[in-house]
């Protein structure tokens, strides 16, 4: 393993996936004539950029150039060199002002190489880009100043394929990073009092998950109690955990970039009927979910069948969006099981089943990840799927 | 406080600060005979967005539309209403499609409203743009063909202007944001054992700076080790900590949105004498920045003070920036102290001084907060300004 982090007792991408990743994407590229692509990531969006490097920016943001041919190139900024050279898989690595911090640090006398000088030396004429949705603005107008207008194509397709269906590598990470997620609920559960905060009790959930071998939380994990639980998302706060409130509590681990997530249903002292009633609709819209998901359905059959149950059940008012969404290097990435999505579903997707509900008091979410098989799915957390009550 | 979540004891922005904010930026649209700013956050990067609305987006991004006249307004994606609602000190809320998540989610029946309607609603015939460097290429086009091109212009200096000096109550969270990330520096040290993890470090300062009432961690923050800490930026990983190796640390809290970080160099057992001196260059660097910098100062005079001296030791290849940059809603923001820095320095500056010095085999980051008064400095933090041996 070329990441000079010692090796560890957990699941990684080997370097041979990562150059069969390049190598897909290199087909691709010549089906499309095009010299090369150029991908770009931060700090909150590194999916792309992670799949292709292993590397994560911070402060800094990243890119990556695949030219159609040859190796693949990790794009920095002017103070990622040493961070970069050590995480990074690819090891030919550029910088270019343009991926310094977003405040616009000056380094004066620095002589960092231009788009020119790049494009040049991996003799791009024609560019796919992606990640255009959070492109900044001055690359994207860079790059086209470089290049024409006409030789620059948005192909965000040729990537999101890819990272749809994962590798037994990858899924061998979630389910990793799900039994992570497992651990933080439950040192939460094991912690929770009455007049604790929010905060607190995700910091027992974080603390766990990261002794547990994460790298980090697998997204800004949260708490949000009483009439706060509204929030389909949230962030923890100040606030002090009641009796008698619904607590809506999302958690979820890092490993190697893959994400997990796990949403339950908390408690302090016997729930009214009404909180039961609520909560059981919750969890018996993720079995609908659950009972249905399998290779070959589509995304309007389950959804339909996991709505048309809410919708009976009084809460369709509340509904935001679809049953389950993908889940891998994001936490919530393509494909989204939706009314319109026609695709039907294929072993080894990864998706999160994600049922959110809300009346006008409180609310839920009730969240597990599962692996799309031929004949239905592999659960990768399943932990006290109830209205724990504490 | 209109925001929801239950008061509690430590500092904060109240409503009538963010009035103020805004009522200073419509004077300097009146000024610029611009129609109205428009402001653009994400995730990773919340400054401008927080520092107008309180409002810190997660997997959606966000903006607010600042008209020259009447009432702010913050504008989100399809997701974050309930959220939005309760977190954001605008209670003017729009929502757009293009401030969903960047994996573009389909909402399959959502009828969110345009640009069209949003200028037209607030009388926007021309407009100033910040955050330009991380502004999605989408929304930037989006605009620009509503609005035209030559209706739209680049403003980045109004809020930053606004926001590099501080006032009372930004201070007094500061202050605070500083000893929450001593608090974590001290459990790590006390927690400290050879063979831990760089991320079990991690997990024990987080841990206590989310105990000591933070909001969550003021960056990624990191703990590299042995060769790992010649890395200028970083993250921690599963390497296990060894005796006689330097361990870079750097923790800091965000509290009320502004951050805080310190760093020092960590070592087990008895350090060599190459070790000692190094580490000694790096705080005396410090020391240098901490007796130079005052009101009235030019970042030229202080980076020439310190990095002469650095230079002096023999470490003046190693040197990638200034001895300080500014510091409040970003971690690293701007003014940098740099040889290019003619303004002088104001008081309630408040900054990170920030001394990374590296050899072929380690490195090290001592960091440390102050405020810029007319006599010196104030300092937010100093625990332990040493090697501080295991």
């Amino acid at each position: 393993m070329s990441n000079d982090c010692q090796s560890v007792n957990h699941p990684r991408i080997p370097d041979e996936e990562f150059a069969q990743r390049i190598a897909r994407i290199q087909k691709a590229l010549a089906k499309q004539n095009l010299d090369g692509l150029l991908v770009f990531g931060h700090e909150a969006e590194p999916a792309d950029i992670r799949y292709l490097s292993d590397y994560w920016p911070s402060f800094e943001t990243a890119g990556v150039l695949i030219p159609a041919t040859g190796e693949a190139c990790l794009l920095i900024g002017p103070e990622s060199r040493t961070y970069a050279g050590a995480h990074s898989r690819l090891k030919t690595i550029r910088q270019l002002m343009d991926f310094r911090e977003s405040s616009l640090p000056d380094y004066p006398g620095s002589t960092l190489m231009t788009w020119r000088d790049l494009f040049s030396e991996f003799r791009i004429h024609s560019l796919g880009i992606t990640g255009y949705t959070m492109l900044p603005t001055p690359i994207y107008r860079h790059v086209v100043d470089t290049l024409g207008g006409d030789r620059v194509r948005l192909e965000d397709r040729i990537i999101r394929d890819l990272r749809m269906v994962k590798s037994e590598n990858e899924l061998a990470i979630h389910r990793r990073a799900y039994r992570m997620a497992e651990a933080g609920l439950q040192a939460a559960i094991r912690a929770a009092r009455p007049g604790m905060t929010e905060i607190e009790l995700v910091a027992e959930a974080e603390y766990a998950m990261l002794k547990a071998g994460a790298e980090t939380t697998g997204y800004p994990i949260w708490c949000c109690s009483g009439p706060r639980s509204k929030q389909a998302i949230s962030r923890p706060t100040h606030r002090r955990l009641q009796s008698g409130e619904i607590i809506q509590l999302c958690v979820g681990a890092r490993l190697e970039g893959y994400s997990s997530s796990v949403g339950r249903a908390l408690i302090f002292g016997k729930p009214s009927p009404e909180i039961q009633r609520f909560v059981d609709t919750g969890l018996a819209a993720e079995q609908k979910a659950l009972e249905i998901i399998k290779a070959g359905r589509t995304g309007a059959e389950i959804t339909a069948h996991v709505h048309d149950y809410i919708r009976a059940q009084g809460y369709g008012e509340s509904i935001l969006y679809g049953p389950a969404h993908g889940t891998g290097l994001m936490e919530c990435e393509y494909p989204f099981i939706e009314s319109s999505l026609s695709m039907p579903l294929v072993p080894n997707m990864v998706f999160g089943i994600d049922v959110f509900i809300a009346t006008p008091e409180y609310g839920l979410r009730i969240e597990d990840g599962i692996v799309v098989t031929t004949g239905g799915v592999e659960e990768l957390s399943s932990h006290r799927r109830e209205l724990i009550v504490l």
